[in-house]
């Protein structure tokens, strides 16, 4: 039986996991404020010395190649050993995976390594998944649509959860899928909006017994608050902190009531 | 004779300590901007290549081992090495010292290369004093009492002054201990608000005679700052920014007004 | 014939530039959120292994030396020879080149590689021209007027574009001269404002036909967005979040409109 987004966000506020992130420099701070508000405890560490090690009592574990580097990888792949050891789930953010091969390869190699659920918009899914895309730069140019046949194959392929993010959100481990909506343009303009979306999706895999409904419970929470923000904001900046106060202020039940999911057809055998 | 809160803050406005911070990715930015709002003048210069040179003009250095790693620690102990030539003062933030060896021996190792200050919450101070802590991952879960002994030992140790922070903060020199109040349950809420303290106390110890009282008075302005701005915060993003509003409006003559500062009992020689 | 800040501005939302930057740790968020709402689309791509790769692809590029390391530096000059490959301008930022050794080296050694823009403060432009500075840290303590010499030779010399930034700037080419007004007290007080603004260079130089206008076009829109959003603030806090907001409402024409230029007299051949 599937656990919804509320009951998600409820045991997240219960249990307060801790969630190692790894991630770029421009997203650290709005990814600890986010989890933060969320009920989450983040923790970024990265260092191959010690990442490992930290893996094995954090609740979940993210990695994000927003700033990629050797040193970054190298303490990726300890983190993941460390996750698999105790049976933690992790989540990819395969960020700008299009833009040059070394992400390319970086981001082939740790889709291999059986992440739990893969976070992305659809330029860098159709990248992952080997198809040509659209995006410029860190810029994802494809609709979400564009990517939804790519995203249940590379489901099929790595045994994630696949989330393509954009305008509405697509949802799937190969066997079902869900759109969720809400959000805000505004969202668009604030930096690493969907890296600390990453982090989130770690924060509800920690607590959460199938990673499907904690991608979705992630998505959704992130809607939610978007929507909510939205009217309240006139620019970038003001929306920002005030989607951590949004955020932060989201009830449970509130949650299952606001979330805008809906089923995105049947998928062939 | 002590410096109150008062005299320093108008001490530290006047001088615009030069402050090295050595911090991490996580923290950067706020700690620039209390540093900033407060009014003294960061500079986050952590290289090994020029870490030392720079300690040799700066007026204090903090070292904050947050996002850990073999180049931050070499950076660490050039700047220390010229901090220590010239005579300024540095001060340590252990960040989750017991969380794993790597942070454990860090912490061991430059504890013992002569601070001025250890800022910490109390899992921290327990781990770096020699025992168990309830500590997970980076949250402290110690309250600051079950520390007190541990802090004052580990000052008479160490020859630094030790501020255990949480609820009410415990700071004591080994010799005598005081307690400062204030503060927000938003501020828990807010990442790197402890590292961003951490740099604080480098301000006030760039222009204090003693750093106990540079240490009482950075406390004393951070929960004065927190205090006021509870009352006009609705969540976590509203109190960040609004928080440096008010600590840069924080008058000398306020601070040692609405400080709450009392004796922590007599301590036994 | 010059195309004005408006035109560009314009301009700059029709293309969305994609905008590399190499930057300090500090000012990669606030970096990021300025050229979002100014229009750009902003890449912290800096790691040696793909920086040259990306620049090829980018429509400008910026290099900021504010945590300099050595990693660093060979990413930024991968990115610089990327950049000159496909014939596309790059920014240097040569923060606190006076405080050490390793950047006052650096920053000769990047001004010598054919920027098309160098956006500092007097006391930057000075050093880096030869000159003694008052600069303490990361502190600009000199005038802009002191340094108007010194911007001429170094543009002559380098062949850049050179930016002082201060209460008003003063912008050259070595044959050209203006000053741009405008801006806020609280811009000192929020960290990186100066790392943002050369980033906003960077997307200016992106859509520009000539630096010269991108640099002012920069500048101005910084200034215009600093004096509307001074009103409104209360503190420095308040002032960043609203400088975002603001900067993403300057509409083109009242940009022309507002913005603060005067000839700074000719220049003797």
């Amino acid at each position: 039986m599937s656990q919804s987004p509320g009951d998600l966000l409820d045991k997240l506020r219960a249990e307060t996991p801790l969630v190692q992130c790894i991630t770029n420099y421009v997203a650290m701070s709005v990814t600890a404020n986010v989890l933060l508000a969320a009920g989450a405890s983040p923790a970024m560490v990265a260092d191959a010395e010690e990442a490992g090690e930290f893996a094995r009592i954090a609740g979940a574990l993210t990695v994000n190649i927003g700033t990629l580097s050797k040193p970054m990888l190298e303490g990726a792949r300890a983190a993941i050993d460390g996750a698999h050891s105790v049976g933690r789930p992790w989540v990819l953010d395969p960020v700008a995976c299009q833009a040059t091969a070394f992400r390319a390869r970086a981001s082939a190699d740790l889709s291999g390594l059986k992440p739990a659920i893969i976070r992305a918009n659809a330029s860098e899914i159709l990248s992952l998944a080997g198809e040509a895309s659209q995006g410029q730069g860190v810029d994802g140019r494809d609709g979400v649509d564009a990517a939804e046949e790519a995203a249940r194959r590379l489901a099929r392929d790595t045994g994630a959860v696949i989330a393509v993010t954009g305008r509405e959100d697509y949802v799937t481990n190969g066997a079902r899928a869900l759109r969720i909506g809400g959000g805000s343009h505004w969202m668009t303009l604030n930096t690493a909006m969907g890296c600390a979306l990453t982090g989130l999706c770690g924060a509800f895999a920690a607590v959460a017994e199938d990673p499907f409904d904690a991608t979705v419970g992630a998505l959704a929470l992130f809607g939610v608050a978007g929507t909510r923000t939205h009217e309240s904001a006139s620019g970038p900046g003001g929306f920002g902190w005030r989607f951590i106060d949004t955020l932060h202020g989201v009830m449970p039940a509130a949650l299952d009531y606001e979330a805008e999911i809906s089923e995105a057809g049947t998928i062939a055998a």
